[in-house]
């Protein structure tokens, strides 16, 4: 049974991740957010009517896509109808009053430590300890005994839990933005107002099969900004394909285009929309 | 100074790791081995003249690609000259005579957690804690106190510990495959040879640029066994391409194609050829 009144977006993490972030610029500064312990949990907060979207991590600058994302994208029926990206600025975060000096372990989880390798190897008597969530490795470091232990994570999670920044500009590159879709179960495409557009394929394993798809994207002046071959589970080595595109409304709008791709596409399904 | 005797090949992880299995399977059994603490530093062990090879993991068939990976091979100007695949076949690793009821914590590298999400799920009472590394994870399991935590690793990475087998058959997917490459610092291409390469290269952003470089690809009769638009850093979602390709060696040799795709590409780079 869906309770009365659903929270507008699921994101993942606890309050202060990056995603409650890209959740307000999608829904709005006033919106009631649910935060969410996996990825995974976010969708069934959808299907189960407790959320009325999804705000999904889908790719980061630095690390690449990330996998399970599209990976749920595809299996769970969902679709995109918006996207934001957000800086990401990690810092330093510890207890107020703590001296840097004294850190010896960080928190934080695996892509944000990867992130931070150029601040980790100039400080080479801190170890770094993988965690599941930004936020999360803040209030963990927070409680740690000896006090010797800070995470990495943004300052919105350091100002919401009272601790202290200990330091800054600790990421290897200053240009890291995160992309994330807002996801909903509607399936209605208005195709004249789309202008970006997400979609999913198999090819036959032959020459040319690709470059046939690709003329007739490129014949309805549409631009590939993201395309990527995806394993198969359980089909080792044999690959789909993800292709986003920028459309051209003056030669087509996206349903033209999925009747052009059709026939040289099998399972030709849309992940996105907007 | 390079040492008078370098190791056949450096890899990721401790003995046991799935990196070490490949490092046999492109080597040889009767390797020597350098095992290394990270991805970096095998390239490094590389340049240093410490190890003659380097073993990278680039690819699983339910994680996807590894980004990190890509990016080195981009970065650090070394060449693939084979390739290998290694079943990952995850069991639970604890003490002997430990008792599987009693296993309140789990450690192991997040992705071998993700490939564990269903045994995860049926073992609520179990946390899963992400550590760096498979192998390593089965070290710190035996010598965790209360004896309530076990590692996700490989069956070698427990014989060599001496540790008990509690589960097996955990992973989500029994088809989990890593494709590894076999990498050396040679630039010497014996072009006729050349099955499979993997080249990168940069694209103007217009419609149907890509189209022609795939066009002149299935012209030459090679086959795109993989494709995958990459961030630039520094430059945010503008892209870089990655292709692996298998070619017909009666319809033009690598030189060939590489003729045909320099005019229409930026930047192109071989990363691999065998």
């Amino acid at each position: 049974m869906a309770p009365a009144d659903p929270a507008d977006a699921a994101y993942q993490g606890d309050p202060g991740a990056y995603s409650e972030q890209a959740a307000w610029a999608l829904v709005g500064v006033d919106a009631r957010l649910l935060p969410c312990r996996s990825l995974e949990a976010m969708f069934d907060a959808v299907a189960e009517g407790l959320a009325r979207h999804a705000v999904l991590p889908i790719e980061n600058t630095l690390a690449g896509t990330v996998p399970r994302a599209y990976e749920l994208l595809l299996a769970r029926g969902l679709l995109a109808s918006a996207e934001t990206r957000v800086r990401i600025d990690h810092v330093l975060v510890g207890r107020p009053g703590a001296d840097k000096t004294a850190i010896r372990r960080v928190l934080s989880h695996p892509v944000a430590l990867d992130q931070c390798r150029k601040f980790l190897a100039a400080h080479p008597r801190i170890e770094a300890v993988p965690v599941f969530d930004t936020a999360g490795a803040v209030s963990m470091a927070l409680g740690s005994e000896p006090p010797d232990t800070a995470a990495i994570a943004s300052r919105r999670a350091a100002s919401l839990h009272g601790a202290a920044i200990l330091d800054e500009n600790i990421q290897d590159h200053d240009e890291n933005w995160t992309r994330f879709l807002l996801l909903a179960p509607s399936r209605k495409i208005a195709d004249a107002d789309v202008r970006h557009a997400i979609a999913a394929f198999t090819l036959p394993h032959e020459p040319g099969a690709l470059a046939r798809v690709l003329q007739k994207v490129a014949a309805r002046g549409a631009n590939v900004t993201k395309i990527e071959s995806r394993p198969i589970e359980g089909r080792p080595f044999e690959y789909a394909f993800l292709l986003e595109m920028r459309l051209d409304a003056s030669r087509g709008d996206l349903r033209t285009l999925l009747d052009d791709l059709g026939p040289a596409t099998g399972d030709l399904r849309v992940l996105g929309a907007y």
